[in-house]
């Protein structure tokens, strides 16, 4: 029994735990970002029209902790990026805190099998649960790297990209 | 045999093949990103001391073939982010569309048990052969959606994220 895990796990390209590591690394540099913005223009600053930090933070919300409730739970959860978190970077932040110990409860309920399981997200995203949850991670580096634009246009040195400490 | 291959592969977070076409499919849209920049602009244009897109796209080239011929001959290669691919956004392409075939290549050449070997890469940074490709994708979506906001502060559409065809 000991034998056959090992050998699964050598021969998969990525375990459903390295996963979950790149993805709470990831959650862990943007939650840097966040608190690398001023308060004020956490939530106005913006260049070529497009959305504050703020909102774009909201988006992440939307995804990680309902996306991974649905792919759990098998049950439709609504996309909704216009929650109300409150109006203080604080609150964001104790919300992002609350959203890493939520996710880790989430994702041990996942089991290895379900991975490759094709699911509609959102009651519209069609995928699988892979490529579903690797969407959430890509989409979260897209947004961040644009809070790194927005920062160092207000002259603010963002957090180091390969520190995911 | 047959039913040990289906087996290993329902058991697997990800295949091989799901991380290539993870990877090209990013690789794709940064092309169209590419595109999408006016010529003169996209080798000057540049928000907050940033690089212009053209720069960045050199370090995109610096990474990809490069760091996987390490890894499949296992012999060091330089990490030099200022090769000379040209002065044009067709030539840029150009080299764009050679590495989509070099990676193919390459990557046909990686065993499935090397993604959890071991690395030092380009001499230097330390990892698995899975975070070290890991790293070469989250890379590049991190600096394409700079060249994003760029694209917005230029007025222009950039692609649409989701779209990997």
């Amino acid at each position: 029994m000991e034998n056959t895990i090992n050998e699964q796990t050598t021969r998969q390209v990525m375990t459903p735990e390295q996963f979950l590591e790149q993805y709470q690394g990831h959650r862990r540099l943007t939650r840097r970002v966040i608190e690398a913005f001023p308060e004020k223009e956490f939530f106005n600053y913006s260049i070529g029209g497009m959305r504050p930090f703020a909102e774009m933070t909201k988006e992440l919300f939307a995804i990680a902790v309902p996306g991974l409730t649905e792919i759990v739970s098998g049950k439709t959860v609504e996309f909704d990026e216009h929650r109300d978190y409150g109006s203080t970077k604080a609150d964001f932040l104790k919300k992002w805190d609350q959203d890493t110990e939520e996710i880790n409860k989430l994702w041990s309920q996942i089991s290895i099998e379900r991975f490759q399981e094709e699911i509609k997200l959102f009651g519209q995203y069609e995928g699988t649960v892979l490529s579903s949850i690797q969407y959430f991670v890509d989409n979260e580096i897209h947004h961040r790297a644009q809070g790194y634009v927005y920062l160092r246009a207000l002259d603010i040195e963002p957090p180091f990209f390969y520190d995911r400490s």
